[in-house]
Parts: structure tokens; C-alpha cells; sequence
């Protein structure tokens, strides 16, 4: 039995509200290849978009380059304790809802996410299990896996996928924690991901972007099915949902059964 | 503030789950241009697909010659004492999760659920106003709307809607209560029912079949922001969500307003 568990999704946006509430600004770094619906959410919440290159080296240097030339303060998207503390709540969410999960699915970017979910919902229930979920890539770049199969943080290139916000790397803070409590990392590669984006559309009714399916594709993965044998209850996080009618369509129609 | 609530819709399927569920068979009669979601959704759960024209007395008919000659016995989609009681639960879960709801506006077709939900609403609070959104079709046949103004059941053709699930006109017990417990129908045209399916998918992340995005074009309606000057917080009930990628994609598309 699967437990579906849909958030928005997004640090840029989260981060543009919360500055605005505050009465700050907030300029988002993001790859120039961002979907269109994300960088229209920033700007409606009040977030300046700031472009990079789709790499985690191009991003820093211009995360770098605000601080230094504008005096900004960072607010990392994973690697920070406070972002992974504001993200374990995802977990208490879900565990007051359905208290009996015994294992959860997590999309796995720079690692905040299944950080805080892993810290949350073992402290609640230290048996249940944490699975990563994670994009390959076309050139085969998933990092976590990696670090998780060596025993130690591994650096890798950014993967080519569609899954665009799972393009990140584990930190120095996340990677010690995915190391001791997460399970096991499930990789899927950018078929997987559309299929699953098609079923949450046709059964679950749920718009999610390939990011946000991921954790979905994991599950129905063989190597996460033959690692559950007995595992009954599995929350499964779908996280974002920020793709518009016109990116999510030729997605999906490249799945349809019916161009088969 | 709009409340939503999302619900999965379809009698057919419903009433196959719960007769495969009884050991039962059941035979739903329903147009033949019905999308092809909901078909293949009620032959999932059991369900035998008996054809009709898209009009009442077609459904009647047919329905009818089931019972004579089939020995079947009749489950109406809507003008029945049990029917209206159970799709009153609705309200009882809008207003279990959000008691504050000063108003609701719920799709209307043959008037079961819209029943169901004034009677149950204003058991709990007197003082909630419900209404009803009801497509006009090309042909401009919103029979609910009209017997409302007229104060007596009007008998019209059915509207030729895209909301191919509210063409189904109301009976000798749904009127009555209509009549009675709902404060106004919103009369919903085409064009305003896809905007509000292209806002379900861009800001709800929700996927509703057109029938189930009317209640939100009628909340987006002039006539009832009008009517409803101090009312802030309006439950929308988006009824449901049988439609394929194939099906949705046109409809999307058509108001998209990269389109336009």
C-alpha cells in the first residue's frame, strides 16, 4: 500500500515568500534552463531571478560573487542545519497522517529533504527505513548512490535528466547523515520518471514535474521492490509540482501508452 | 479564500467497485461519447459498459429495458433517498476539515449531490449558503438555473457541454430540495469551465475532468462574487477527475494563454 504525500516543492519560491513576509528581497540563483512555471512562481512571490549554468560549480560561483559584491547572506537549498530541520517536518507531517508507514521514499537532490525526513522519522519510529530516490542521469551521475555503494561522499558531475531539481550534491552536512540513516539510495533513470508522472496524472490526479516523481519511480523500481519484501506500508513524497501545461504534456505524451 | 476539495466522481465506477465488492454485476449505462477514462475505469472495477445516445430519454430508455427484460435493478446516479444521503457525507468531510466555511458551491447535474451536500451543510450550520454551478452548454439549456428562476422543475434538452458528467437534469426529489436549501445556481459557459480546469492543473496541481472544474468557474464567476459581498471563505467541490493526458491536453491547450 502506497501513501502519497504531494508538497509544492521549491527553495526559490519558498524563499522569495518567506523574504517578502519579512519585508527583504530575495534574488534566486537558478539555472538558466529552469522551467518557466518555477521562475514565474519566484517572481509572483517576490523573488529576483538571478541565472546560472546548469552545474553546481556555476551556481556557487554566483551565489559567491552576490555575497561577496553585494554583501547577501546565503541561504543554501539542503546543506545548512536549519534547512534540513524546516524539511524533517515533512516527516511529522506524514507520520501524524498515516502513523503506521514503515518505510518512506524520498527524492534525493543535495540531500535536505531525506535529511530532515530520515532525522524526523526516526525519532519517531527508529525501525522504519528511508529510501532515497534518484536520477541517473544520461551520463550515469548519481551521486548518492555513488557515495552510498563507496562508503564515503563521492563528487560527480551534475546528472542530464529531466528530473532538473535532483541536480544537486550532497554537502558536507547531508552526506553524514544519508551515510547512518538512510537505507538504501534508488536510482532511476528519465524513462522511469516519465512513466511515474503519467500514473500520478491518470490515478492520483496529482501534477507533479519529473523531480516531484521520482520517489514514485523508485517505488515501482525492481531493486526497491526486491529490497521491501514484507514492507507494506510505503510513504512515497512527490516533490514539486511546478510544471506548466505546455512542459508537462510532450512529457507525458512520450510516455501515452497510445504512441507506443 | 477558497477551500477545495477534490473528489474522485463517477457514479459508474462507483457503483462497479461497490457491486464487484458484493458480488454483484453490474451494468452501467452511459453515452457512448463518454471519455475514454471513465469506460475504462468502471471495466477496472467490474463494471459491464451498456451504451446510450447522450441525452436523458436515451438513458432513460435504455435503463429501462434492462429492468423489463434483464431483470436488473435500478441504482439512479442521483433522484434517490440513499444516493442523496451518501453524497451528503461530502459535506460532513468539507466540514470536519474546515468548519469556517461560510459558503459552498457544488456541480449541478441531476441534483443528487447538491442535496446530499444542503442537507448535510446546513444540519451542521443554518446559516451556510449553498450553491450550485451548472453549465449552459451551446445550446443554453442550464435546467437548474432555469427552474430556479421559474420557482418550478422547467424540463429543458440537455446542455451540449463539455461537461459531459452535468447533463443530467434534476428530478422529482432533487428539486424540491434545490428549490428549497440552494441559495442560486451559477450559470458556467465553456470557456470558463476550461480556464478554471488550465487554474486546477497551474495552481491546484489538481487534474479535474471539465464537470469537475465547474464549481471553480462558477467561484470565478461575476454573478456570484456579486452576490456573495462579505463571504470569505467559499468551499469549492471539483467533481472529478476521470480524464486521460489524450483528453486533457486539447482542453488545456485550447485556453492556454500561450495560445492566445
Amino acid at each position: 500500500l502506497f501513501f502519497f504525500y504531494a508538497i509544492k516543492g521549491n527553495h526559490g519560491v519558498a524563499l522569495s515568500l518567506a523574504a517578502s513576509q519579512c519585508g527583504c528581497s530575495a534574488a534566486v540563483v537558478l539555472p538558466h534552463t529552469t522551467a518557466a512555471s518555477k521562475k514565474q512562481a519566484i517572481v509572483l512571490n517576490g523573488g529576483t531571478l538571478v541565472y546560472c549554468e546548469p552545474t553546481m560549480e556555476s551556481r556557487e560561483l554566483v551565489c559567491a560573487e552576490w555575497q561577496q559584491v553585494r554583501g547577501a547572506t546565503f541561504v543554501p537549498s539542503s546543506n545548512s542545519d536549519l534547512i534540513i530541520a524546516g524539511q524533517g517536518t515533512v516527516a511529522l507531517e506524514m507520520l501524524e497522517q498515516a502513523e503506521h508507514l514503515d518505510s518512506i521514499i524520498v527524492p534525493v537532490s543535495g540531500g535536505g529533504l531525506i535529511s530532515g525526513v530520515a532525522i524526523a522519522a526516526k525519532a519517531i519510529n527508529p525501525n522504519i527505513k528511508i529510501y532515497g530516490a534518484e536520477p541517473s542521469g544520461r551520463n550515469n551521475a548519481a551521486d548518492a548512490a555513488a557515495s552510498k555503494a563507496a562508503g564515503k561522499l563521492v563528487t560527480m558531475e551534475s546528472p542530464q535528466t529531466i528530473a532538473s531539481g535532483l541536480q544537486a550534491r550532497l554537502g558536507s552536512l547531508t552526506w553524514p547523515i544519508v551515510h547512518e540513516l538512510v537505507e538504501d539510495i534508488i536510482v532511476v533513470n528519465d524513462d522511469e520518471i516519465r512513466e511515474a508522472m503519467y500514473n500520478c496524472f491518470k490515478y492520483l490526479k496529482v501534477v507533479v514535474e519529473p523531480s516531484g516523481a521520482a520517489a514514485l519511480a523508485a517505488a515501482c523500481n525492481e531493486t526497491f521492490i526486491r529490497s521491501t519484501q514484507g514492507r507494506q506500508n510505503v510513504g512515497v513524497i512527490l516533490s514539486g509540482g511546478n510544471i506548466d501545461v505546455e512542459e508537462c504534456f510532450p512529457l507525458l505524451r512520450e510516455h501515452s501508452p497510445t504512441q507506443q
